[in-house]
Order: C-alpha cells, then structure tokens, then sequence
C-alpha cells in the first residue's frame, strides 16, 4: 500500500489543487492532503478554514483525509509511512525551487520521493496569490476555485473592507 | 494495483536512468521500461542491444520489465493498463517540452497521468548524449552508466575506429 | 493604419495560429499571415498546402491576408509596411530564441517591433511539431488543429504508409 | 481607433520603460501609461511623483496620457476601453510570471489582449530595483534613467541619510 | 596578479560556498571573501559571526581572507584592485538576476568581470535559505554545512524556542 | 600562471565572442582559443578559415593564440595544463547545457574549472547561428561580427549563388 502525501499552503485551495488531489487519488492507496501552518508567513485564511474548504472541496474524491502540519515536510512524511510526496507542477512554476527542494528533502528522508504531476492546462495559470490579488479587488475568482472558497474569499475580503 | 510505465530512447541507458527506475518500483506494483524504437532517428544502439543492457542493469530491480515499442506512448500504455508514466526530472531537463508532452499525453488519455520523478544529483547532469560524445573520443564514462554498456560502448566506438 | 505580420512555418497550421490571428486582427487594421518557405528545412506540407489551409482556417477573420515568402522576415516587413510583428508566445516556447531574434530583428529594421501575444490556456502545449508527430502514428489530432488541417494530415500520412 | 495601456509600478521609471512606451506609442492610436497605487507594497516614491517624472520622462511622445489606478488592470482596462495591455519583456523578466498574468486578464477581460514588448538591448538589465539598490547607495544611475529620476533619487536617498 | 572577490551574504556559509572559494583559490593569486551587512534584510546571523565561521571554514584554502562589507559591491571590487568577482552558479540559480546583476556591475566598473563557476553537483541543490529552514525545524544540516555552521545554527534555534 | 582555454565552433566568430576573449585575457596569464574541429557536424567555415579568421578579429589583444582542436576539450585542456575554461554566457544562452557540460568536464578533469563570462548587453543576442541565417539572405551582419568576418561571409554566400 502506498501513501501519498499532498502538502502546501492552499492559501487558498483552488481548481488546480483539487485536480491534483484527484488524480493522486486514482493512482495511490490513501491521500493525506497536508496544509502548512506556517507561522513565518503570515496567511489570508487561517489553517482550520484552510482544512475545511480542502475537506469541502474534496468530498467527492475517495480514500483522501485533510490535516494541517508544522515544521519539515519529512517529518510528516515519516509519522505518516508516506511513499511519495505529490506536487503539482504547472507550466508557471518555479521548477529549479521544486528540484530543489525535492531534492533536499530526499537527502532527509531516502525511502520517500517526491513525485511531480502536471496540472491540467485550464489550471496551469492559476496560483493561490493570483486568486488573492483579483479577489481583494473584487474580481471574479469563481471560474479559478471551488464554490465554497469563493464564498470564503468574498466574506474575508468585505469583513477587510468594512 | 497501479502499472508504472518508464519510457526512453535509452541510447545508451545511464546510472539516472537506472536510479529512476528503482524509484518507480518501490511505489508501484509493477515497472514495463520502455524503449522506443524511433525509425525516424538514428540511434547509436539497436533497440535490441538496449533492452538487453537495461535487462542486465536492472536485474537487482523487483517486478521491472523492459520491452521495445513503437508509435505513440498512450497507445502503450492503453495496451499495457499502465496508470501512470513515470520520467525522470533533471535540473538540466527541458521542462517545458517535458510539460508539453505530459499534457499532449494526458489529453489524448485522460486516465493515464505522468509522474516526473527527480534523479539523485550524482546523476543529474548525466544525459545519455553527453555519455555518447565522451565515449565517442574516448573518455571514461564508468562513473556515468552501468558496467555492461560502458562496455558496449567501447566496442561500439572500437568498431567504428577500426 | 498599422500593418501586422504574423509570420510562420505553419507545417501543420493549428488551433493555437488561429487564436493568435484571430486576436492580432483584433487589433490591427490588416494582418498578413507569412508562410516560410526554407529550402534548408524538409517541412511535411509545402507551402502552397500551408497557405491554402491557413486560408480555409481563417476564413471567417476580417481584413486577413496569407502568402508565403523566403528569406529575410525584416525584408517582408519592409516590402509590405508592416509596422509590426505579432507572435504567440505559450508556456513551453523557448523564450530566449524568441527574444533574441526579436532583437536582431529590431537591429535590422528598427521601424517596425515585435509583439507577443499569449495564446488560450487550451493551446498552450499544441505546437505544430507535437501534432505532426501525433498524426505521424495515427492518434486524433482534431482538437487541436482545424477540421482541413486534421483531414491533410490523415491524406498526407495514409499516402506515406501505403 | 486601438488604445493601448502601459502598466506598471515606475518605482522608479526607467530608461527602458521609456523605450517601451515610445515603441508602442508608434504602433497604437492612443497610449495610457498608468502607475499602480498599490497600498499592499511600500514604493521609494509616491504614485505623484512617479507621474509627474514619467509625465517629465515621456513628454517628447506622442499620444501619450500618465494617470495613476488601484484595483485591478482589467478594471481599468475596461474603464479606459483599451483594446490592449503592452507590456516590456526583457531577457531577465520572470517570462513564466508574466505569461500567467496575461492569460488571468485575459480570462477576466476577453476583449482585450497582453501584448509583449521587447526592450533594447541596451536596457535588457535595467529594472527598477537595480536602479533603486545602486542608487540607494552612491552609485551612478545617470546612464540607467531619464534625468529627472536620477535627481529624484539623489534628493531622495540624501534626505535619507541626513 | 589578480585579485579575485567572492561576494554574498552567507546567512549561512554552506559547503558550496567553501567548494566555490576553494576553486577561486586554485586559479587566483589572491581570494577576498567579503559578506554583505544589509541593514535592509534581517538576517539569521549577524555579519561578525557569519565572518568568523567563514574563516573557520576555510582555514585549510591558502591565500583567502575574510572581511565584512556595507554599500556596492564594485566600490568594494574598486577599494580592493579586483579584477574579478567570483560567484557560483547553480542548476537552480536565478540564472536571469545573476547575469543582469554582473552586467549592471560590469556598466558601473568596467575593469573588472564576474566570473561565475559551477559548483559540484552535490551542493547543487544547497542553499542557505533551505539550510536555514532545514535547521529551524530541527533537521539534520550536517551534510549540507561546515561542521562549526550546523553548531552555530543549533544554538541559534536552541536560543529561539527558549 | 595560469592559463585559460576559451572553447567554440566559431561557425562564424562574433564581436561576442571577441568581447569574451578580451574580457579573459586581462584576468589570466595566457589565453588559448580553441576552434572545434567537428567531423560528426557540417560547418560552413573549415575550421582553418575560422582559425585564421580570429587570429585577424584579436590581434589587438595580447597573449593569445589559436588554434583548432578534436576530441574531448578535457584532453586538450589537460595537454595544454589550461587551468580553467573560460566561455562566453549570454542571457539567451542554453543555461542548462552549460552547467552540465561544465560538470562533466570537472568530473572528468577535476583540476581545471568551467568560468563563465557574461558578454557586454550589445552583443548579448549575437549568436553564430543567428549571423549565419541573416547573412544567407544577404541581411547586413556588419555590427554583428569583426570586418573580415563580414566579408568572408559576404564571399561564402556569393559563391553559393553562383
């Protein structure tokens, strides 16, 4: 049985998260999607709500369970036996920061790799700080992210600007 | 139980090579390496000869095949039940034709995605043309492939020198 | 009035061309569309089949024109007045070719610019090379070219095989 | 009659956004250069000034407006009814960034296209951080901007360090 | 005689930076290490450490000192008489920033050249970044850093979570 | 002393590549320009005419020589105890190709080193390639490369048009 392990910020999840999710999902036993509790870097929505809309938005797709994490990504990795890391890797991504840190994390933790899938083209210009920067300003961010986090941003952002 | 595809032209298979393949076995049930058989290209090996060193270097590997093919890798890979297409990702890997062709594939078959695995960086600027041009004028490519095709390799520039 | 060239090898025309003239005419009073003829390069179509097939594919764009033409682009554009330059640029070109001949052309006829335009997420991975060698093994090829385009490709590689 | 934006932070304006607009003011009935207000980010110079030194920098140009905005591009596009968004593409421009932001607007705003620019040579490593850090510290920048910046940032970086 | 600077922030030295250091010593008569104070940019360590531990770590390369510095880099290469300054350059390097950065210096002191070196594959993938974050979730740094950085780094953190 | 190995078709040389070798030969003791003689490639300059050719382009710079060579550019370095190599990178450069043949050569020859030195912007996009094609269709190539350059060319594509 193999475990794939889906972190990142998913500040917020959007379309091409879940199409990942989904894809890992037909090719791995159990997907634990992982949401980065980062307390460097400060997020739009906290992690609870990050974990929720990811558990929303992923109702549909079987044998995945969402938690949020601290620290390094190995170590999860190796609490939780995941085989594999899966990532998305978009035509708009950092590639070199990818290998990079694939790599390094190999070094850690040897039994575990990290596996890159290609999103789907509708997907490949979507980023979770593009869907923030047209939400914030009122833009439609319904085609770029599933229903309930669109409704999510909305309310985040009118609470800002009251 | 997921079937991981590794296809190549393989000319001449190299130490990155054979580190990706032993990557995919341990995630998935069972590895076909394929070798395309490209009339349009001339290569430096038959096909024969380089199914036959992967043979030889990946005996250590469980439940990995090596066949030839030709045409079209979905096509294979409908063939053979393969969920996946494993390639491995170097740091000096054109990316975005890599994108490209994962894309082309998974649009012309959807339930097949390609995994892109990164190769440990002993072996990460080891490219098969690069062996190739050092083997042609005689440099020592031992520390890049496995022991029978730096073999092959001599006899092959041998002949061509006689 | 400003003039556009959309030049080209166009060996095969596909739906990634089309969205780029569609959206240059947009924008510019006339757009000529120029074919390569390269004596240097074997193409899979000739000119004349190109030119033919870039009309039939942009028939229902307003104020286009298709020819074909060798040697210099900056000499064309002089010939015909073009103010400018229009091509698509997708996630997977190689942009530092692109930007390099844009400036040697620039050097060459300093009138007249080159502009990129980005093409639809849906034709970022389509490049003529990646059809052709889709047709070339029988695969469908019909979304990604237009229907004339699909149906020369299916004449062109069912004559080759016979 | 096509109307062209030209956006941008100019924090400072430099030479090579000069060259961009003098470029598109050739092919384009009517230019807007429009400086980004942007709350979220502290500028070295505030929206005015950057207006009135491109207003300065710009003034031998045809056709060409300096206005400032907030929100989102395609907002303002609308607003203006600027058929296209030109922007400069140098060889050290985050191309992937750049492609994506494109095709987001393009997605939001249909009608109107990104259109990409290269700069001169001579400007290719010039970027408004570069002038900033070099300027920040003593060093020449006369070769790098307009003159009007250059006092600028002198004025600017000696009221700093009295 | 040529002097040879190898500039950058070593926030914290790691065993690329001493691997590119010791290959500037072979071919240059004499090597200035020089560490960057940024007021601008918080750093993990202050620059009198990072100094020190440089010199620790590359006691064993002859003819190389150590120093900190504030401001330009080329008025340091100035003060010094180098004729060139040193970098490393790594698969997943900004490529595109380190040439415009070596262009922009080369414009402001033409007499001398960067000169960038690729360091051994594995340090490719070591940055000081990563380093930092390995260590501040307690990861094991050890095979990435001089022995007297990891000691360094693990009181440094041992302090924080105090 | 050391000395430096400046390696290339120069298929034709450039005012790029004379800019490089300038460049080199203030930093190092000696400078050998290194013309591959490539039998597997077809040239348009015979290797002799390139070799003489660049003597004529950099007769004003001191202590170099040239000449053309075959087989691995390590034995060559090795035979001439070159301790390093030095080429040109160009921000339209194969970036990723460079790093990996500089590190298959360190591998292969541990004690001399790959620099690379990045050409002045003028010449950035001014590649062999890019010359040849202008030239072929008679475009003016003489800001791209040394007078004698221009007219070998000039000769070259005369004679082919007889």
């Amino acid at each position: 049985m193999t475990i794939a392990l889906c972190p990142g910020s998913f500040d917020p999840p959007t379309n091409g998260h879940v199409d990942v999710v989904e894809r890992a999902s037909r090719h791995f036993d159990r997907v634990i999607v992982a949401v980065l509790r980062n307390p460097a870097k400060t997020a739009l929505l906290d992690p609870e709500e990050r974990v929720s809309l990811l558990k929303a938005a992923l109702a549909h797709v079987p044998h995945v369970e969402v938690e949020s994490y601290e620290g390094l990504l190995v170590d999860l990795a190796a609490r939780r036996g995941a085989g594999v890391i899966v990532k998305g890797l978009r035509s708009t991504s950092d590639t070199a920061f990818e290998l990079q840190m694939a790599t390094i994390n190999a070094s850690l933790l040897p039994t575990t790799d990290t596996l890159f899938i290609v999103s789907s083209p509708e997907w490949s210009f979507v980023s979770s700080s593009m869907v923030k920067e047209v939400a914030r300003y009122g833009g439609d961010v319904g085609r770029f992210v599933p229903a309930p986090v669109a409704e999510a941003l909305a309310r985040r952002f009118a609470a800002d600007s009251e």
